[in-house]
């Protein structure tokens, strides 16, 4: 058996290797008698720069060592050591993933060295992540006396080591000269996150995604040390979250009996986001952006009202008749269901886009609105919606036990003359979805609040598409290419109140977009995000291309399908693709 | 046994259904009582439209009745006397694809009729496609009087009964309001295409495609009746075809040894796209796009020359030194592994983007054309090249057995004052990729040339993405949606010499493509192209839009990741998304 493996392996062997020259991997033919010296692209990669190919790269100390040594991935021990489910549960999930790197490196298994891992955490252990969580960690690689690499992962806490992990993964690879993985033989990385809020926001009611896209959703976001998966859950399209205590919604809403998301769908997307690091905030989106599901109830008005531009920015239209009081009984009811499943130690509100057309033609909103001695101008509007926004924040914090940190889009309401009246800055954050530039950043900071950044000319990775209710290209195009992504640093947008920025979120609204397209919609984009709120990098995107390129690589071999976004050549061919100047 | 299943279906019922009012698919309720008479969506296309919900939609006789009746998919008998075996396996197929579209269908199957397609060709049957075959077919379904389905096929041959069988599976639909198949109990169509080269260009050079990758798209095709597959196999980044007679190139121009295509790899391809109706013809591009793998030849000139932007348009640079008469040997053994394998009726030589520079500062080329007393102005280099052509061209009819049609790029050798001299139009066809409104495609068309259209500014689906050699996106942006490529009519374009256009293709270059994102960039924007081509239709995108929404299911259903295009809310609430005029 071991002379077929062999020869399978030579008769695929390539003439080509890397050499590190100047801190870039250069490939080489290997001469003949120097095919044991030959290096991997993939092993020059991690010796080759000062980041190791790291993504994100480490926002403390790096040192690794230049020699690279062989592991035997049967012989790899993770001592968790009462530490908890979540923890034994990323070792094991840790080890899957390595094995399925090298399929067949366990054929060569007996020339790798034994990997032992300790995971050591420095304080109470938690299975809740905060904003105020530690998410640090320390990773150090040595050899002990019997020839075994030992490990050590310190942190806080399960948030942290588990990123230790991701980044321990990130520095054993597959060399394809040998089939073998190789990790170097000491390091110590010292890392923290940045920013305490990296999101995806993830639409699930404009086209229905499936489970099994959501997962890899965050299964991405695992490998890219983003932590909190935003479920845009319902909308005017669709009401696909099956509610316990009222079921009918999404059995009008669902777009089909198959395209919901049951309990069980839920708690198996929160448990399997929690082991990797990831917070599944719901966001139960009002009072604009209801539409199906509601048409028994009474409480929607403007249903798919017709010519739909005059009451809302895209069909079907739909808005809350906040007037009613039922309706706050069944938003506590669903408040409950999502507090149960979720758990949250945050909420998103919503409260985008509420058109006041559509409430100043609904006669039983002026009756509503006279009987109480209201105009009908738009601070008489923004009155009413922040009477629902009250009411409804209440029946949220009800069901929680306490007040816990609400998040709200940009809106008529966060504009300076409303924003203080309605939107305390000790109970709600506001998530930017304007430009990068909106003079409304600069006034929210002033004012104190705390901002998550969403601009759309940066964050929103549905842009560059194909109109839909019309010809030519989607409303906020062009195609947002990663170098932007990465060059949008919320330094540069807060300056010196970037003390203020929570951190900030890629947006995926799906009306272009259902399960078959949202990895490639999503990836490699969102990990260049990631490298600016985990590392808050100096540089610009073109220092990190390379290690960009390489990054989308992990994602594919994850099982995720993300862009290509150059000839595999710029890979093993490292800076002779950019234009250079004559 | 049945009384779970009856449970189960009835937990999942919607409230909704469809009624046909004025030609669209309106969704109400189902009021209590009348869910015998409820009609599903997909029950509802086939029978609310002209079309029937048909794409491409059949270009002659549509007769469809508005009565469907149920068919159990596991009594369907397709007989196909003596057809050989390219029909017999097309009907295999077919009967696949039924199944696997209603997967428990089986359970409620004895409600269904029986099913019997009978095929007839009336022509000696062939299984070669060429320019001149005749793809037309009569389809009539009736019910004989022992209640059985008659499905009756008529073509000249099988690439003709194919599209038949496409055209009825279409119209067999699945009602999930009844776990069921249905089809029309009668209906005559008469269908043929309208232009006879209907393609699609991967390219496999510039990243590596997978041969499951490669399979998905013929798939897209045969759903869609387009029959070329068009193989732009290598280029300068990487050379992945195995030659059997000329292995080292794959060896040392792959991106790796598992990234090539093996002889057995390229006969399960030419197979599995000719029983779909496909034709793959291979292009092997010269005498630029050429560079990995030739290294140790010597016949390559400018590889990977720097600063990329003076010799070539995008790295790395690499052309043939069309000088040595050993080139022409390995051509010509190229050639031949190429004729073995694909047996092409049409063969494309590439031949774009020639940088004179490159040749001009090759002292061994200058030597050579100073020796034949040629100067160094474009029409020397238009000389030499045409050389190139000429000698090129003649060992790939010797190694065909004859003089095939030839298929060349637009370039600088088909511009008026060269293209007649070196590119006679009795051996070749031109491919335009520059604009639609190019002056040069008028030119051409009253020198007698037959075109291919593949004006960039519509059909090159890898436009709008970012840039990868610098930021922005890149060259040829905004992305091209799908009502732009459906609006792209051949008339338009070629007006009263309409008969020189053998068709068009969408191109897909790989630059910022590999296997992840194939399906997504290619569908469904590939088959608004097919509809322009098959049906040549007189309508906008507009027109066409609900019956495109249900094709892009349709390709999805067939396991293709197509992109999403709009909500699913505007394909079951058919004309409320569109801007309507106030």
């Amino acid at each position: 058996v071991s002379i077929i493996c062999v020869q399978e392996i030579s008769s695929l062997s390539s003439p080509w290797s890397w050499e590190c020259i100047n801190e870039a991997c250069v490939k080489k033919e290997t001469q003949p008698g120097q095919e044991e010296k030959a290096i991997s692209l993939e092993a020059c990669q991690i010796f080759c720069s000062e980041e190791s190919g790291l993504w994100p790269k480490p926002n403390g100390v790096i040192n690794v060592s230049k020699i690279l040594v062989p592991v035997d991935p049967s012989l790899i021990e993770i001592n968790t050591r009462r530490l908890g489910s979540l923890t034994s549960e990323a070792a094991k999930l840790f080890k899957e993933e390595l094995i399925r790197r090298a399929p067949t490196a366990r054929d060569v298994g007996d020339k790798g060295k034994p990997l032992s891992i300790n995971i050591f955490h420095t304080e109470p252990d938690t299975d809740k992540l905060t904003l105020e969580t530690d998410e640090s960690y320390n990773l150090v690689t040595g050899i002990d006396d019997k020839g075994k690499l030992q490990v050590n992962i310190t942190a806080p806490n399960f948030f942290g080591s588990r990123h230790a992990l991701e980044t321990l993964g990130q520095l054993i690879i597959y060399d394809d000269l040998r089939n073998q993985l190789k990790t170097p033989i000491f390091l110590n990385i010292t890392d923290k996150p940045a920013f305490p809020y990296r999101g995806i926001l993830l639409d699930t009611a404009r086209n229905y995604i499936s489970v099994d896209a959501i997962k890899k959703t965050i299964n991405g976001m695992a490998a890219s040390k983003l932590n909190t998966f935003h479920w845009h859950i319902t909308d005017s399209h669709s009401f696909p979250y099956v509610s316990k205590s009222r079921p009918q919604l999404s059995q009008y809403g669902a777009y089909s009996p198959r395209k919901v998301y049951s309990q069980k769908d839920i708690e198996d997307i929160v448990d399997f986001a929690k082991v990797r690091g990831v917070r599944v905030m719901p966001e139960f989106d009002a009072p604009a952006h209801v539409g199906e599901g509601w048409q028994k109830t009474g409480y929607v008005v403007c249903l798919n009202a017709q010519p739909w531009g005059t009451y809302c920015v895209e069909p079907p239209c739909g808005q809350f008749d906040v007037t009613k009081d039922g309706l706050y009984d069944a938003l506590e009811d669903i408040y409950g269901d999502m507090v149960e499943q979720f758990d949250p130690d945050i909420f998103h509100m919503g409260g985008d886009e509420v058109h006041f057309t559509c409430w100043n033609q609904t006669k039983s909103i002026i009756a509503w609105m006279a009987q109480k001695g209201w105009g009908r101008e738009e601070e008489d509007f923004a009155k009413l919606w922040g009477y629902f926004q009250d009411t409804a924040a209440d029946r949220l914090f009800k069901k929680v036990g306490k007040n816990i940190p609400v998040i709200m889009w940009t809106s008529t309401l966060t504009k300076k003359e409303h924003v203080t009246k309605y939107l305390p800055k000790d109970k709600y954050i506001i998530q930017i979805w304007t430009l990068g530039n909106d003079p409304q950043i600069s006034e929210l900071l002033e004012e104190g609040y705390k901002l998550i950044l969403s601009n759309y000319d940066a964050l929103y990775l549905d842009c560059g598409f194909a109109g839909w209710v019309t010809d030519g290209n989607n409303w906020c195009s062009p195609y947002i290419g990663w170098q932007k992504v990465y060059d949008n640093k919320p330094k540069s947008i807060a300056g010196s109140r970037i003390n203020q920025i929570l951190g900030s979120e890629a947006a995926l609204w799906s009306e272009q977009v259902d399960s078959t397209s949202v990895d490639s919609r999503l990836w490699p984009r969102a990990a260049a995000m990631a490298e600016t709120l985990w590392s808050d990098p100096s540089n610009t995107w073109r220092e990190a291309e390379t290690r960009f390129l390489i990054h989308r690589e992990r994602l594919v071999r994850r099982g995720l399908d993300a862009d290509a976004l150059e000839p595999e050549w710029c890979l093993q061919n490292e800076n002779e693709c950019p234009i250079k100047k004559v």
